[in-house]
């Protein structure tokens, strides 16, 4: 990478503070390294490098910096800087931007915009949150039929500069409805007097506009495309997507599923950008949330705390036995979460996998059931402990409230995500912690009813 | 999307089990489409398709079914069809299947390769598993800098069947290193008679064919390109990545990760694709490991007995305090595992993130701690359990206990990734449940420390 030695060296001019070489050198620079450089300095010398960097390069750097550093800068900016780099920002860029801008930034920045960028702006940011609409931009290359190729070449030359791919060529019928794609090759390669349309097979992959990101995804993985077209209801092409945003796109999404299953919300930023104090936030609601519900297993084996006083035994094997199911529960709800995530299962196969996973859990069960047995003789044979004087009687109590608790914890968590999605919330919710306390009670309950069935009259 | 009416025709034409006709609509249907198609058939049926099936349509439709539909069918085709297969398949999807392959497979598999697609595959198997030349193809178009753009077109269009791309066009020099890399629009777009040299700007991003593919995908992610150069370790260049294959890698990993997360074996296929016998065996691994970590909670809690046999009311706050050691290491690994992953944090950084969950995991804990203490003192106030008479010293045990808990809970599980990662395992396996099952057992022997500290002489 020809841009390491020259990277080192802006490092150098920025710390010695040498503006000028710095702007030199960053115009040789790839915009994503210049990001990169300036996301390093402190904050309060954003602005005074922006003031040095000429209109376009200070747009393609922006559009490279961290989603955080954007926001943060929109604030810094002069009133003039943010009117260029607004203007000249790639449109779905700019809309993720808009999207996380505080809402009087966002009329603020809005009044900035140009009419002609304002009315794109306000177009994209008119679909829904998590649609394709909110990731594509509008700078593609579109063109009718019926033309050669040697006329598109000259109308692509003369649109390539506000287009962000000239390599997939669109085609259009006079009302712009979309009737195929065709890649920049096909044309350069075809005999130049040959029409478009005569290139065209018909058959092409197209996006709705209100398609949700994440099918969007799926899209990409099993077309294998570098750029689809997204078309409105009535299959007007309104925009394409390319596969870089895309790959942007399952990244974010499955590093906030990750954190969701983790139990706590979604960071929306690199770990280091994150605040101490947003950290705590983060993670402090649900870590309460679940400190509530956990609260009940108090309650629950209060209601047998004489049982415990007659036999304490019964209560050594407690922590066994509900780790078991919240460690069953999370696997079967993080397998869930990602098929359902990558629309591997959808919500119709919900009876299936419920009838899957209780033969998993049940046999997963009845194997940590017969080890719990098995290590509670082998404890009284060793001459370990004594179990009062009952050891098979306490081992089958232990081995039934296994199988009992890792089936609950298996289909719990498989069918938690189901229910969410049903509910119109996100199944990522459904994280492990949430599982695992949902089966902590429920497996404390069982426990000691198979415990006060078993062994009443022996040791309790 | 005008292939669906089709795709419903044909799926008729399959349970009718008219194969001409089935063999005219798949080869109008984009190939991920009829590779769909064909993969809810039954498996015994996809011979027969194949069979219909025209050389070059096989092998596309045969690259785009899933990895697994592909791995069995290797052993289903006939020796004849096979070969088609694998000369016709593109070399990174060839990689991709010959390394899931069974080894006596493979054997069979590159016998049946020409000499010169021979010597591309063992090239690429030659690289270490899960490197930038494991998903790297070598079809792509190099050209030499000093020739003219129309000389240039030229030479394009010859090589344009071979190539995987040619919207990118990269430039070595006579020893085959790479140069620089040119977008197609720009050949086009520039007079015919400059050459590409003059159009270079010596500014390109290469990936070493040994890098991780997680940091392929950084790197697309950064650079937001369709396609980037590879080159070995003297900058020749040896192939190229694009970005639809990027984009199957991060969704790859990312599940992969997931499914660690959450305490199972990656499952390597998608859910429906995995028999219930296989993944019982992915899950049960690790769960019973975990069970016989979680066995020590009991020998733990067996040193208590005689405590708990006087005051059973120690035991109901048991579950409350293990489990919130669990939740807030299973939000830390989820966290940091991820960060890994995305590179946002290294090895190196594990002093500063120590430092940052050190004191996230003692507000968390205190947090919790506060909770703990006041809810046994409000239900002694309320009547409701009387803690042998002495709640303030048992919600100070709790408190305590909880405080020390969480934090201990959040520093493992934020550093455990580190440790497994400076260990060259995989951070991933640190997941939730490994986490709560280190922490239950420490968990327990903090509470009942501070317990017979606190509680000696009173409940005690």
């Amino acid at each position: 990478m020809l841009g390491t030695a020259l990277r080192e060296d802006i490092r150098e001019l920025i710390e010695r503070r040498e503006w000028d070489a710095i702007r030199e050198g960053l115009s040789e620079l790839d915009p994503a390294d210049g990001a990169e450089l300036l996301s390093e300095l402190p904050e309060e010398e954003h602005a005074v490098v922006f003031r040095l960097l000429p209109r376009q390069l200070l747009a393609d750097i922006f559009e490279q910096l961290p989603l955080e550093d954007q926001v943060r800068n929109v604030a810094a900016l002069s009133n003039e800087q943010v009117e260029t780099v607004l203007n000249e920002m790639a449109p779905d860029d700019r809309t993720r931007l808009l999207e996380e801008l505080p809402a009087n930034v966002v009329q603020r920045a809005l009044e900035s915009l140009h009419p002609e960028q304002l009315r794109v702006a306000r177009r994209l940011l008119g679909y829904p949150e998590g649609t394709a609409g909110r990731v594509m931009t509008p700078e593609y290359v579109a063109l009718p039929a019926l033309i050669t190729c040697a006329q598109a070449l000259k109308e692509i030359r003369q649109k390539a500069r506000s287009a962000e791919t000239v390599s997939s060529i669109f085609l259009v019928d006079e009302r712009g409805r979309l009737v195929d794609d065709l890649e920049l090759s096909q044309i350069v390669l075809a005999d130049p007097q040959t029409t478009l349309a005569s290139l065209a097979d018909g058959s092409y992959v197209a996006v709705s506009a209100t398609l949700p990101q994440a099918e969007v995804v799926r899209l990409f993985e099993k077309y294998d495309r570098f750029a689809l077209p997204v078309t409105d209801s009535v299959g007007v092409l309104v925009g394409i997507i390319t596969a870089d945003d895309v790959l942007d796109v399952a990244v974010r999404e499955a590093t906030e599923d990750m954190q969701k299953l983790g139990g706590s919300e979604a960071l929306e930023a690199p770990y280091f950008d994150v605040g101490v104090g947003e950290m705590i936030k983060k993670r402090g609601g649900w870590l309460a949330a679940l400190f509530l519900g956990e609260m009940l297993t108090a309650s629950a084996m209060g209601h047998f705390e004489e049982d415990i006083q007659k036999a304490a035994v019964v209560a050594l094997f407690v922590p066994l036995i509900i780790s078991s199911g919240g460690n069953s529960g999370s696997q079967a709800t993080s397998i869930i979460i990602r098929s359902l995530a990558l629309r591997e299962v959808t919500l119709r196969d919900w009876r299936k996998v419920f009838s899957r996973e209780l033969t998993s859990g049940l046999m997963l069960g009845l194997g940590l059931g017969v080890i719990g047995f098995l290590r509670i003789v082998l404890w009284n044979r060793l001459g370990w402990h004594d179990y009062g004087g009952h050891p098979y009687l306490m081992g089958l109590t232990v081995g039934i409230a296994l199988t009992g608790v890792v089936l609950a914890g298996t289909v719990a968590g498989s069918m938690l995500p189901f229910l969410l999605r049903r509910l119109g919330l996100d199944p990522a919710s459904a994280s492990a912690p949430f599982v695992a306390t949902l089966v902590d009670v429920s497996g404390l309950l069982l426990y000691f009813l198979v415990a006060t069935a078993l062994l009443r009259g022996t040791l309790l």
